[in-house]
């Protein structure tokens, strides 16, 4: 395998292979490589893991999949790697590299996401490397390609790739994984918020001293971008009613951890048993997904354990927590012991917070978004007044809740 | 309760509940007792219940529930109470009962839909007929507002309902049902072919002779809405592929099926096995969901039984059935049994066919889809070349595959 | 000049020109000819002609130019040369005729299109040829290209071209300007009736001896194209009221040559003599746009011909004529003639009938949409069941319609 | 005439009249006076306006005349005057008298609107109020109605009706005139930037102690309303090559009175002279449109004065001036001096500047947008994080450019 010399054309299949999707419309897969990877286990059972948690109970048609996103963020990479973005600037090798990582960038989420995470404190991040290092199907075809490959696209992830371009491309402040999710969870929320001129920044890319940075003439689009990232984090990410329902998916799974180390018999939960041992192989890792916990759910709702029984209804039927401000939560936490509540499950608390824009400025050029000027480059916040006000303010909008049965 | 006098504002809800929805945008909830349907057990189950079966194997972000779209049907059916549609010849008893049928008419799916029906020859409408007036949480909100009201509801799904208006309105050639889902399943799956102009439908509705009759002066909306559904059907519900995913579903159960009657043990299907023994309650009926299904078909892909195994793990993982013309199934059939494949489940043919349009005239004025004209009304394909010409034709078309191992 | 050497990136510019367009989003002119013909007063005179003549009148935000619609047509024409879909069957040469083509097939349409055709006895066909071969901007830039251009460019839209993809390109049953006009005219009207997915019908293009053939597997985005045609053809374009306003544009152009050829003082009528003189240069075919004939009109408002004066105020302050069958013309115009009106001008006819689709068959395979079938190629209505049975039923829709003062 | 006991109803047309408008679908008129008011000349000339001035130039399909957007902004008008948004607060004179006001609010528009304005020292707001109170048609239906309502109607418009409600709902931060006009800009420039949740800002209005205020769950819709109007203006109405068409026109109309002073004859500028001498009926101010001046500069273009033949010539045919930064005015003023040119007419400097959002605080709640809070109302950059941060960045973006022949 010579990196510099290999060509994508060499691998093409000889019809594309074409999925149909409502954000990009037609997303064309050239070579049989990308699709063997589609074909794997661990990229179909993103099928099975929602893309927003527990978002769809207030936005009721946000049913997507991490899948469909995951095959979106492809699709904007193979975008940027066309000659009339920053195509001329990527070798073939480089191009299939990073394609292969924006498809496989979150392999590693665990149902419901970061409930699953924050209650078994796992990473995605971390399951999503060890997927794809460790033995797995997505692993044997990387390396079926060329032996040493999954760690080439690990690396990107993981971002260490020497070329920073591929990292940019992937994870920072204006990559293809952002750009895609907020396209995708707009549209299937139905909600305006999530609009941006995707094609515009597209055409404003330029690579520039070995990393990506944007044209001057473009600075709205990415203006646009950042405010709609601000509004759907707070207008449908952070939404209370959401939060209620993950807190009480929390409450549940903190149940089951505790009455495991009670050695409470929970019956037949296979799937779900090395994430209380805590010992959790890449293999055992993927067979988790949110049917099973669905599955498991249902049986726990005729459970003797009456909190169990409870929680699971609760989560199963949308008897949601209510909510409050967090100033109140002594004198709500005092109310439900009144009423027979165990706090630990039945009273919990959640903050959120978000910089709207987070300014590392052009020294730390990798991590900030770049506006090409005259002598260089200058970090957003120099260029526009708005996110420059936004950053200057240093007021970070925090939303602080109290959840409990009503 | 006396039905004339009611008024559906004695039941409003100080504040209106909203669902966000991507097809209708807002849909508000106004009275107590459509949130309380809403909030049972056995509609939040349809969450769990996929709209399009194994469509989203080929429309990759088509990954919606029956929950989304019993909810648009309400809305489409709530708009047509309103007095610029027919809401001036229904009294509010009427068009609450038509709401609540509205709501509740798809509770009685089973997961994957018409492949479970098929393998289990069960009807979701039978179903649905016996949740609402059998126990379940639904039937005692329905009988709490007052004794009785379930079967009113029920009547109206079975077109038993005396106001044959309330009937079509909700299962007709031209219904709200047929109406939300041509433009949900568009939405979904990103295609143009679903798309029709739902308003000026609504806009030409009126009520004659106590059934609904359309004004002349919108016969095209009509007419493009009956090609986006035969559009709908072969480019989105027929394709392929789809029933390709669906066909190894089918094996699937059948192997299950076969499996159980020669007293093979095939572990833990506590949810399973009424539908696996013939006699279904119907709160058994709403503990299989579709999480449900695939947890059992993940224990399934490490069974000791082969084929069992085999075909579990084609499910899951989308290692489909390749398809050819039906009339060569004999020569796929020796194919593949000289391959070892058994063809009972590896080779199995589907034949679809469609009428474009099905005339009934309008002596059968209920089931057709009627127009004004000066000395009464006529029938559709009296009215529009389009559509006649179809209905003349008499060519449905056809699509008959077989399905079996690449 | 070596057409056969001739690359398109020998012309290129060094940065692309960009037209914003809210069908096609970013339309961009890489080389210098096409922006130089874009920035000819013939072109930049389609500014002030509109695409759909009097169909704003019902469609009141359908106010969009025939200048959109140019660049439309060479942004589809465009992205046909491309390799993804016959880019690989045509040389660069070729490619540049054709975009030239498209951009410039409108050039000959008058203020309010047909009407004024159908007034003045003019072809906007012929205009169009005349424009590019005879002295004008337009012509100056093509031979500045190369001596002899203009006429090859001609030659496509006379359908001379030797090279039939072209001509199939811009006209046919199937062409990149009935393509645009649709998507273009459903969006500024706002009705769903003109969507198509072009990018499928793209997609299915091919070259195959030596004209344009579409693959099987797409035949269905082919039929919502023709019925989208069909329908935009009886919602929009034959409307009965934006008849009536041509009618009543019609009629003044009546009066207005009536009033001529009897030496009636018109006041300065300077663009306009040469159509009523007879002898018109294509200069002065393109002075004359919409703003000089409102302008002419609005002097007409002031005329001491009453008539004129009339008919004139008509047309300005939407006064539209009212519309019945043409059965009763007879009576109409008799009631017209007792009110005083003059018939020639207050009581006029209309009829207007279509042929949803028009079968030639594969022998006059340019003229038909053909697919490919496994020995060669069929047309269209013997694969498609819809277009078929529309094709058999022979019945034209006609619409005959006299108009006439309220 | 009682207005308190004035009913909508009374006046209501047999069959609603509809208007197709591609942003807000159907525009429904109910009652025989708005729609003789649509029918009079004055209405029917903003037919012949464009809404965008010369941005037409830069986003191609922004060719949409106040006409619709009148439309528009009485669509509305009248859903806030529903029972869901405001209408509770309204009596059906005052709804009658806002929605006047509204279909009215533009009538006072020239020809290329603030170009038009600065040319000729003029003020459509003056107009707009003179041709409603002055004898128009417009007045005499107003007048028929009953006598004074026109100065009802235009004391809306003034801002001086004693129902402040009214003034808000036309006339604000957040008024029905900006809402229409970001969405339909947007929509025929093809650009996502200028779209906002319509709906959900109507939802959030309440009137309190006599003023509109919103409700705070709403606050991120507003300020997604904001932001859309911030990039529309840098993006679309501030883009310089729209200036610099705007100042093509500016510099020929300075040169047509310059001439005028001077004595030269200009030929027949018949609907043109009373705003060169200065002394402008209502009615002449009506007699003059965008056809009638593209008319005179078409003849312009081959005056036998070199400077309006040049400026006429570039404005017709799109030879637009360039641009740069208005600090080298000076250098580029001799260049020009240097090549002939008359720095008069071909030097011209342009400067715009835009606060994102004017903060009046809630002690000025008429011109502020108020939000409900516990104790009464705070003003919006109170509760806004981020308008806040604007509002406070004291930073009024501005741009500064000469423009001059290339």
């Amino acid at each position: 395998m010579e990196p510099t010399t290999f060509t994508l054309e060499s691998i093409n299949l000889d019809h594309n292979r074409v999925f149909r999707d409502a954000v990009h419309n037609y997303i064309y897969v050239e070579n049989q490589l990308i699709m063997d990877l589609i074909d794997t286990k661990e990229m179909q059972r993103l099928r099975r893991i929602k893309q927003l948690g527990g978002t769809y109970q207030v936005y009721q048609s946000a049913e997507h999949s991490r899948f469909s996103h995951s095959l979106g963020v492809y699709k904007i990479v193979k975008t940027m790697c066309k000659d009339n973005c920053i195509g001329k600037n990527l070798n073939d090798y480089d191009k299939l590299t990073v394609q292969c990582a924006a498809l496989l960038h979150d392999l590693g989420h665990g149902p419901f996401s970061h409930c699953f995470e924050d209650a078994f404190d796992v990473f995605h991040e971390d399951f999503t490397i060890r997927i794809i290092e460790e033995d797995s199907e997505v692993h044997q075809i990387l390396e079926s390609f060329h032996p040493g490959f999954s760690k080439v696209v690990s690396s990107v992830i993981k971002k260490e790739h020497p070329n920073k371009v591929l990292v940019q491309m992937t994870s920072s402040q204006l990559d293809a994984d952002r750009m895609d999710y907020l396209l995708r969870d707009s549209y299937f929320t139905g909600t305006t918020y999530g609009q941006f001129d995707l094609q515009r920044i597209l055409r404003i890319m330029k690579v520039q001293d070995g990393r990506i940075v944007y044209k001057k003439s473009g600075v709205q689009a990415i203006e646009d971008y950042i405010l709609a990232r601000y509004h759907m984090y707070w207008q449908v990410y952070y939404h209370p009613t959401a939060r209620s329902y993950e807190q009480t998916l929390i409450s549940t799974f903190r149940r089951i951890k505790d009455l495991y180390k009670e050695g409470y018999d929970l019956g037949d939960i296979f799937y779900l048993e090395p994430f209380l041992k805590g010992n959790i192989s890449s293999s055992q890792y993927v067979d988790l997904d949110e049917s099973v916990v669905l599955y498991y759910f249902k049986r726990f709702t005729v459970s003797d354990d009456k909190i169990l029984k409870d929680l699971a209804n609760r989560f199963l039927n949308r008897k949601l927590f209510a909510y409050d401000d967090a100033k109140k939560e002594e004198s709500i936490r005092l109310q439900c012991i009144n009423q027979g509540y165990d706090p630990r499950y039945y009273v919990v608390s959640d903050k959120q917070s978000q910089e709207p824009y987070r300014y590392y400025g052009s020294e730390h050029a990798i991590s900030e978004i770049e506006i090409i000027v005259e002598n260089g480059t200058i970090a957003l916040p120099e260029v526009s007044e708005i996110v420059g006000a936004i950053t200057n303010s240093k007021k970070n909008k925090e939303d602080n809740k109290v959840f409990y049965p009503k």
